[in-house]
Order: C-alpha cells, then sequence, then structure tokens
C-alpha cells in the first residue's frame, strides 16, 4: 500500500496541521503568477502575497543564489547589505520612522512591536480587533480570536468589534473610537493602561472593509491622549499592494508609531521586520538586548534589496492601481442572489456572501473549492470566513483579471445556493 | 566627511546593537572554515556554529539555488520536501520523537517548546537555569539572565543555579536535581505547577561543564515524578557537534520530551525546528492551531537536506571526535597562571581562566581581541564570561586546530596579566 500525501503529513507533522483546500493541491512549480502541481495542472495564483513579485522572480533568485555563494553570516559582523536595506526601506516611510530591526518572521516583528509599545510607553495592555491574525508566537497568538492561546487569554489584553460597515455603518470612525476607548479605560482600571493598539492598515483579516481615508482619526486621537501608540500590522497591505500607496496606513491616513512587516518583504525568502523612530527604537534597545541570529543577514538582504529593486523597476505598485480599478468594475458587474458586496483596497478583493442576512459561509467555501478545481487559487476571509478573498503576486495583470473575473462568473452561478 | 560603518548601524538600527570585538570585523566573504574581511585579511572561523558544515558550501548553496529557481511556498499545500526533511530528521532521534514542525529560528522553536510542554501537562511553570540564553521571543526571553525581559519575569518561571563543578562540585547531579525539586515545590505552591526543564545537553552557555554521562539522571526522575518534561535546546550541541553522538542529548544519556533546533540547520538559511512525540505533538496541535508561513517552505527543506548529506558523506561528526581529541590534549598542554580548567564537548571547547579565585573577565575578554587581531576569531562563555569558548564550523581540521593552538599559545603570554 502507497502513503498518501495526507497520511506521510499526520505521521511526521502531526494533526491538525492546517492546509488549503478539501483536497490539498500539491505544487511543484512556480513561475510569475503561475503555479503547477505534481499532475502538470496549471493554476492561476490568485491568492499568494507572499510570492510578492511573482513567484522565482529571476532576480530575486539571482541575488539570493550570489549571496549565498559569497558570504551568509549575521548582524554581529559588520556587513553593508543589512544598512543598504534598511536605509532603502526607511526612505519609504513618513512620520520620523528611520530604524528598523529585522527579523525572520512577521510574527517576531510583532513580538518586538509589542515590547517596543511596552518599553517606550511603561504599560503592558494591548488592544487588537477581534477578528484578526497577527501571528504565531505565544506573546502574538493572545491576539488571535480563530487561534485562541493555550491557556487562556492574557489579563493584559482587549479585542474590540472589528470594522464591519455592511452590519454596522461607522463612516466617520467613531463608534470604532468607542470601542478602542472603552479598552482603554477597562486596561487602565486593571492597572495595566494601554501601551498600543495593533491593527492591519487595511484590515485585512476582518474582511476588507470600505473605509475612507483618516477614518482611524477619532481612535488616533483617543489613543494619543493617553499616550498609546499605534502599531501598523503591513503584512498584508504593505510594499505598494494598496497600490495608491506604498504602505497602508498612508492610503488609510493615520500615523503609526511602530510598523511590522513580513511576507512579501523577500518574496519567500525568510525577511521580516519592524520599523520605529528613533526614540521608540532607543527604549526597546536600551531595555532589551535583542539578537536575531537570522535576522538581517547578508542572503536575506539581497532577497530583500531584490524585491525593492522589483517593485520599482517594474512599476508593481502602478500595476497594482490599474488592475485593481479594472478589477472592481468587473466584480461590480458580477450578479449572485448571496452576493451582498465587492470591494478592493489596491490588488486585494473581497466579495460578500450572505443568506438571510447571515454570512453565507458554505457557499463561500463551496466557491472557492470550485474556484480551484478550476485551476485558481482564492481563500476566504471575514470572522464568518464568507467573504471571497482575492491577493494575487503583484505582476496580476489586466488579462489575468479577466480569467479570474471570467471564471469567478461561471463558478458562482454553478456552485449550489445551500438552501 | 565618510560615516563610519559603526555610526551608519547606530543610525539605522539605533543604539545597543550587539556586535562581537571591541573594533567590529567587516566580514564579505566566507568559505569553509575561512572568512575574510573587507581590507582581504583571512579569519580561520574558530566560533560560528551556524555555518555547520563551512561557509558557502556548494552543496548547500546549490540545493537553495536550485529550489529557490522552481518553487518556494508553504506548507499549506502539499509538497514532499518538508514530509522528507522530518523523515530524515526524525530518524536521527529516539526516544519516541518522531514528528516535528519547522520553523524559522531557534527562538520561535522554543516558544512552540514551551506551549507544548504546557499542552501537554496542564501546568504552566518552567525551568531553566540561571546563565542561560535560549531566544528572544516575549515568552522566551523570561528565560535569559544576561537580557533580561521588559517588564520584569513572569512568576510562572524559575531559574536555577547553573553547573559548575569547579566552584560546587556535583559529580553524580544530586545537588542540580535538588535546586530542581525545589523549584518545582515553589511552583507547586504557587500555583503553576511544572509543564518543563528547558535545558542545553551541553549547558554551552554556562560554561561547557565536563558532565558524566547519566548526570541528568537524578534530576529526570524528580521531573518524571511530577510528570514534568524535559526539553533539550540542541541549538548548539545538536547535528553531531558532541563527536561521540548526533545530539547532546543521546551524549549526556537523557530521554528529552521535545528537542529545538536552530542555527546549523540550515547552514545560515533559515530553518529551526521542534521535535516531539505523536502524543504531545497532538496535545499541541489540538489546542492551537499553529501555522509558520516561511517554516518548512522547499527552500528551507532542500537546504537543511543538504546540511544532513554534508554531515553524512563528509564524515563531520566523525571529525568532530576525531578533532576534538587532537584539540583537548592540546589544550591540556596550556600553561598560564590564570587558566584553571580547560574542556571539549565534541567540537566545543571551553579553557576557563580565574584570578584570585574568580572570574578572569577582564583577561578573557583581553584574549579574545587579542586572537581576533591575529586572525582567529572566538568569544566567551559563562556567567563571567570569563571562559575562552571555541565552536568551529564542523570541517575543522587537525590542521586548523593547531593553527588555532599555536596562536593561542603565543597569545596567552602575550595578553596582560590584570593585577
Amino acid at each position: 500500500m502507497t502513503e498518501t500525501l495526507s497520511d506521510r503529513r499526520t505521521r511526521l507533522m502531526g494533526p491538525n496541521v492546517p492546509t488549503f483546500y478539501r483536497i490539498p493541491v500539491h505544487i511543484i512549480r512556480g513561475e510569475g503568477i503561475w503555479l503547477w502541481d505534481a499532475g502538470g495542472k496549471r493554476y492561476l495564483d490568485c491568492y499568494n502575497n507572499v510570492a510578492h513579485v511573482g513567484h522565482c522572480h529571476p532576480r530575486v533568485v539571482q541575488a539570493i543564489c550570489a549571496q549565498a555563494a559569497t558570504l551568509n553570516t549575521h548582524t554581529r559582523y559588520h556587513h553593508d547589505l543589512v544598512l543598504d536595506y534598511i536605509e532603502r526601506l526607511t526612505t519609504t516611510f513618513d512620520h520620523g520612522i528611520s530604524q528598523a530591526i529585522l527579523t525572520c518572521t512577521g510574527s517576531e516583528a510583532n513580538d518586538i512591536a509589542l515590547r517596543m509599545a511596552q518599553a517606550a510607553t511603561g504599560k503592558t495592555g494591548i488592544i487588537a480587533t477581534d477578528a484578526t491574525y497577527h501571528g504565531n508566537t505565544m506573546a502574538v497568538s493572545q491576539l488571535s480570536t480563530r487561534k485562541p492561546p493555550i491557556g487562556g487569554r492574557w489579563p493584559n489584553v482587549r479585542l474590540v468589534p472589528a470594522p464591519d460597515p455592511l452590519a454596522t455603518p461607522d463612516p466617520d470612525g467613531r463608534l470604532f473610537a468607542g470601542h478602542v476607548r472603552r479598552a482603554m479605560a477597562e486596561l487602565s482600571a486593571a492597572g495595566f493602561g494601554t501601551s498600543a493598539l495593533l491593527i492591519c492598515p487595511m484590515f485585512a483579516n476582518e474582511g476588507l472593509p470600505d473605509l475612507p481615508a483618516s477614518w482611524l482619526a477619532p481612535t488616533e486621537a483617543a489613543l494619543r491622549a493617553e499616550g498609546a501608540l499605534i502599531i501598523a500590522d503591513e503584512v498584508q497591505p504593505g510594499f505598494g499592494r494598496s497600490g495608491s500607496h506604498f504602505w497602508g496606513h498612508d492610503r488609510l491616513a493615520f500615523r503609526p508609531d511602530i510598523v511590522t512587516m513580513g511576507k512579501p518583504m523577500g518574496n519567500g525568502h525568510p525577511v521580516a521586520g519592524v520599523a520605529t523612530t528613533p526614540a521608540i527604537m532607543a527604549d526597546f534597545r536600551n531595555a532589551f538586548s535583542y539578537f536575531n541570529t537570522f535576522g538581517g543577514n547578508p542572503v536575506a538582504a539581497a532577497a530583500a534589496l531584490a524585491v525593492l529593486d522589483v517593485i520599482r523597476d517594474e512599476d508593481l505598485q502602478e500595476n497594482a492601481a490599474r488592475v485593481s480599478a479594472h478589477m472592481l468594475n468587473r466584480l461590480r458587474d458580477l450578479r449572485h442572489p448571496l452576493l451582498v458586496d465587492v470591494r478592493a483596497n489596491g490588488l486585494f478583493f473581497g466579495a460578500e456572501f450572505q443568506i438571510n442576512g447571515a454570512p453565507a459561509t458554505r457557499f463561500a467555501a463551496d466557491l472557492v473549492e470550485s474556484m480551484v478545481r478550476k485551476g485558481f487559487l482564492t481563500n476566504v476571509i471575514g470572522a464568518g470566513r464568507h467573504i471571497l478573498k482575492i491577493r494575487p503576486p503583484m505582476p496580476f495583470s489586466i488579462e489575468n483579471a479577466d480569467m479570474l473575473m471570467d471564471a469567478l462568473t461561471r463558478n458562482l452561478h454553478e456552485t449550489p445556493v445551500p438552501a
């Protein structure tokens, strides 16, 4: 008897290891916006933000190969590349953010950001939304609802209701600010005080709500009034994905104190980071002697530099803006009895399905399954897992968008509507 | 005016960023056991365990390049390489350890291991030694003394006195077991109970004490009696470094429940992991839906597989054993008024210096500085930072050992003895 790949995974990795799709795909090759499985079937990648500039981009691969063959050490020795990268990276920030620590994962970056906020404010309370995910360390997993922490949530954590304009209209952000103010009052009464609010500037996991610029202003004012900081988790919005801006926080027009980055940064090479102001960096660096062996090593820096080069040279931010407008038009042309809203934030799209006013979770899941069978990789977001999530690599073209939308239009009507 | 590299680092990375050596070295190229700085000076690498099979080993570089050009995704899709790697890795373990989670850093691995122990035992107390370092996350940094956590240590952590046979003889490990038993009693009285003892099986940061096999048996019995687990942090001892065994815990002859790995695993590529029994893995996986985007990706798995291939094909464990014996003989020939002990654990060596019975911290630091000026990279370990640390890449040869020892013999007598 041949052991199936699923059985082999369970034997070697244990139970409950997450995969995508009811019959997981077995991908063996990637190029640009295309992936191929072991049977030779081709998939249009409408999901992966890790391969930000396209799978196996030759310039990134070449940068990794050349540096891996020359030197790969760590930042306890001097090296130019990590400095060249932080210099390039920080020129993309306003708001006085000019320094960074490089790590290997977004989880590590958020784990540092929480401690930066605590070191800078002297307080320990943390606020996030109730439908988010910021990473997998013991500390950062305190902020997850879908993956609640082992042993229960720490008492210094408050999760506020995520923005959901369809269910609870909040056009100027005052409702959200009220939630944050209440959480701050609770944290203050409990003796923790508030160190920071940690949010994704496009609230991607929450469902990609359509929010106007300055929507966060009342929240920002409430936080500033108590000396609390704002941490922008740019793992999903950053590096040009929002199209109109390089960073999601600039699109939503708020001033973060700390910015964390991850997945797209090295196009799959494990690179992540946290950037902040010199004052906050000094508070952290003087409170804790942080060192990350692999963080900012020469190969990681070379990969990350190549990603910045490709974004610039291939006009990928501009492409995101252009394809975003086209995709949104095509999404708006969709007609389906369960479809209640479509929205875009650059090269990130949501299509929300409800049935009798409730999340159409099953329908959205069935739709994703039918799309993967047809060769299109998508997924779902939102607390109800009922919003189709489309977040392709950045070179996704108008032609790719039309292929996707043609398939989606057909599949939408072939997917059974639950009774 | 030209900005110095040190100034540029401070401007871009902030203050208090750790470097080695009073005048940091600026390394730009590596090959095997050699590193070159920007001025063309060559250094014999007697320190770096990250480049486990040698800097820029062509087989590891080739594996990274080939896979990076083919596919780099994540474990939410099926892929053979991560399974091939875990299969190869876990065949090196006894004690029923047959499953693993791959991460990017040893810190992430230890962060998971702590939660595995908590999920498996239902208790939250953690014990480590008082002169150790296991990583940089908010949770794992609770276990460090040299880098104490921001906001103070959690109440569920106990740090017991590290073994130090010179200062406090403990030939059969009963003294250490008594410390652990006392810590367990305290954790029990405080309502936490003990989930695990986390140790490096060669107590490397503690000073590499010379401990006989089964030295940990009384401690192990005390832990088992209360249902507590043992986590072996194999970041330093593992992958054949100890010479006599592939893993440090097998050399010290105890049974770990959880093994964590890091630095040497991918020869510099960010790969790390945590291995355990199916029962403990199931307890963790059912309590927490862990996913690490970059962990176990195809490129990381390819790099790690190549490292295992090279260790086997170049007989690096056998080399460690052979060079260890030669180095120890040469270390024993050293004569110096401050030198009180020399010891080896495979390809890891300590030479301890004391002055009037106290740690000769300044002398050890001066010796390290004089060695780097002569082109030999070493460092110090021990709570008193007074033990010369020699931990070269695994291809370190008898000839390299003689070069190092000839230089050390000369430098020892040229380094001023503090009054």
